[in-house]
């Protein structure tokens, strides 16, 4: 069994690349390394079940290539960034909805008819119920992202509905964990490790969010793809609960040791245009599965403030 | 007031351009004429509020210079044959999805803010309830089509809560009348046209849709346009019923005179991968804006029969 993890040197697909390895898949992984890096996956690079091939989803024929002889994808890469939309607007139409067109594309020209896509809670948009179930509608993202992200899930279920394919989508929470590349708990160390004496928090702190450890989605998405079987599964990943950006720079502060810093607000209910003030995932569907997660948000925090001040380095 | 229509030469944009005029409207028309024609807007051309460019909106440089002066945008273009998703898979892609960017950032370019879709039913994919209201989720389109719709329903959503657009969207039931230039209507009348004695239908013929009235479909976006302000505005826009594509058959054999037609039936519930067997949208919304349609599906049938008998002669 050979699967294809198309950003797998990136935060979340290093440790998908771990899970499926543990699995006893044999794993291609294909990375532009524009977030990702090969730091993240080193420790796998000696392993003759792992293939590293550095190349870039927007061109279909490096895409078709790296299709051969492969079982499954999982189609995690993507701009990480959600907040580059509102700068540069076709960064997510190509990197997000173009790449997945041309991964599909190569699939079903090579007869690959399993995908398993890493979507997003930010496809709701923000007038979306609290906790937001998967039958919530309609989805109105109010990001580029997240509109790249609704996009590919389209796609992919037409590549379905028309070509016989079977697909696995998740959308997922905030995810955060070891080897982190981006995201509120990454720019809050990078700040105080720039100066120790202040940090800026984008937006009044007030903005409140579930967060689910990278392990646990990692090993929930592993949990659902053997367990579940219909021609489209789509579910939310998440945790049981919520936590705020102000926690989150308290929490920050504390574990840097920078107990003197101020924390201050930029103000405004949202970080920038585009951002969601609130989202929590309803997880009942997951957790239907049997898979439940290890941390709620909060430890999540904590334990990814200690690995990213590890590895980051104060 | 100047709007722009695209694919304002088509079959549904020409009924537009008719009730812009209609309405005060200045119009401004961009077709690439791929389906749309010279014909059905022939009528308008001589006006000197309308106008005519022949382009097309995969050229960001092409949309950019059409948006100059415009107010709002009525974006109709889109390639019409949803069965071509099966054959060529780019189509709705390009013609879809990155046309719908290329208006949309040409909007933002040009401070241009109110935009109104043309989206479909086929958003909701085969398993939703009937009738479907607009707050069904998850959209799983099976369509090429239908994916490229949901696609473009969130970029423009995204420009909404990013660069502080408005927008009216609207899924459309089949939507037939005058001037059409495709369906099924249009495909049968061809068919006897070439040969009298027997009319192949694609599928068992129970796919059974719901049908508006064409000029019902424009009437009630201007109706909900002028009335109708939030950010995000989405409405379903069908009738209050449903007509088979058997009785679809018998209407067509009878009025074009072909009553020794066999009508001979492919087999199978779809006429092809991606075709939805049976759609019928809930239009309470629409109507709790203070607009009904004149027509019910099979009266808006057998009108668009004679029609297109008329047009395109036996």
């Amino acid at each position: 069994m050979r699967a294809l993890v198309t950003g797998g040197a990136g935060f979340i697909g290093s440790h998908l690349v771990d899970e499926l390895i543990e699995s006893g898949y044999a794993v291609r992984i294909i990375d532009n390394l524009s977030s990702g890096s090969l730091d993240l996956i080193q420790h796998q690079l000696s392993n003759p079940k792992v293939e590293f091939i550095e190349g870039d989803l927007t061109s279909i024929e490096v895409v078709m290539k790296v299709m051969e002889d492969v079982e499954c994808v999982f189609h995690l890469a993507a701009n990480p960034d959600i907040r580059l939309g509102t700068q540069i607007t076709d960064t997510d139409l190509k990197q997000g909805t173009i790449a997945t067109y041309n991964i599909l594309e190569s699939m079903r020209v090579n007869e690959v008819k399993k995908i398993i896509f890493a979507s997003s809670s930010v496809v709701y948009g923000e007038d979306a119920p609290m906790p937001t179930p998967e039958n919530h509608g309609p989805c109105l993202p109010i990001s580029l992202y997240g509109a790249s992200k609704l996009a590919s899930e389209g796609l992919i279920t037409s590549w379905v509905g028309t070509f016989g394919f079977q697909a696995w989508i998740f959308r997922f929470a905030n995810i955060i964990g070891e080897r982190g590349t981006h995201g509120v708990i990454f720019d809050f160390i990078h700040k105080l490790k720039r100066d120790n004496t202040r940090l800026e928090v984008l937006g009044n702190g007030l903005q409140e969010k579930s967060y689910m450890e990278v392990k646990d989605c990692v090993k929930s998405i592993m949990h659902i793809f053997s367990t579940i079987d219909a021609p489209i599964n789509l579910y939310n990943l998440g945790s049981h609960d919520t936590c705020s950006v102000r926690r989150i720079a308290e929490i920050v502060v504390e574990e840097t040791g920078c107990s003197n810093a101020s924390i201050e607000y930029t103000g405004g209910d949202r970080g920038w245009a585009g951002d969601i003030p609130r989202a929590m995932l309803s997880i009942e569907k997951m957790l239907s599965t049997g898979y439940d997660v290890n941390y709620n948000s909060e430890t999540a925090v904590r334990h990814t403030v200690r690995c990213l001040i590890e590895e980051i380095g104060m």
